[in-house]
């Protein structure tokens, strides 16, 4: 918005954000790649994968638009770098980024519970399919971190909103 | 902080934040009791009630963790009410504001969406159990809802933090 020559402390955080939105998107990628290809077969020789469970389905979700998300903020940077200029401009840009950055990391985070409720319970009634369970623990724990560099980032984007007159 | 005579937006989000409050403290109760009293004996004559389940664990911790909170948060606002100023002056009440009900309404999520991811494939595996597991699904309902609320409430709090010079 406005042109100011020194780096300010709007820069700093804008570069922040977008450390943050990249430690977000190798995060959910790793994530995306462990359930993905998380199956086994257990004693009575049935494959499960993580079709089988609706937790794991809807984590894959959140997963899946996160890291969308991720990639159109990271492409708008990269926009707004190579530009000098935002790519939305005015307050849009300011609200997108802060009703962006707070419902992805809502969603990241019911994903990551979601995948979290149904794992230790799981793993408490059959131990025959640790390691099924392993990797989903696994993926669900990289999507907390995914969620908190995106609670973060939110933080960042409460407070560069316009002050309402 | 400044003591303006009419009716101004802040004294209109402030009268929403406490209705937010008020309903979030509301469904949070009933989510309490209906998970406390949650149990069932099972066709083998086997008791289950919530702390059976990590999942049920978790999500009583955060309703009583969101309880607490939103008690302490109205009784402030009762404060502020009766005194005619915050109980916490300056930017400082603000900034607990923000973070609390950010903070908040991530725990609520997360335990509502814990119990959610439980109790879903849950009642695919077992039918025996579906009085059981109603309640714990409408007691993550409320959880939701109470969410649902505080996030809002986080949304007007973020629009009320003070601008960085």
């Amino acid at each position: 918005m406005d042109s100011s020559s020194k780096p300010s402390s709007s820069t700093v955080s804008r570069t922040a954000l977008v450390l943050l939105r990249l430690l977000t998107f190798v995060f959910l990628l790793i994530a995306l790649i462990l359930i993905a290809i998380d199956k086994q077969s257990d004693d009575a020789g049935n494959q499960i994968k993580f079709t089988d469970a609706y937790a794991y389905r809807y984590m894959i979700s959140t997963i899946v638009i996160g890291f969308a998300y991720n990639l159109l903020q990271m492409g708008l940077s990269i926009f707004s770098m190579v530009s000098g200029n935002r790519a939305l401009n005015g307050d849009g840009g300011y609200l997108f980024d802060f009703f962006g950055d707070k419902i992805i990391s809502y969603l990241l985070l019911s994903g990551s519970a979601a995948g979290f409720g149904f794992t230790i319970d799981l793993r408490r009634g059959d131990s025959s399919i640790n390691s099924f369970t392993e990797k989903a623990n696994a993926s669900a724990s990289l999507l907390l971190f995914g969620f908190l560099f995106t609670a973060i980032a939110s933080t960042f984007t409460s407070f560069a909103l316009p002050k309402k007159p």
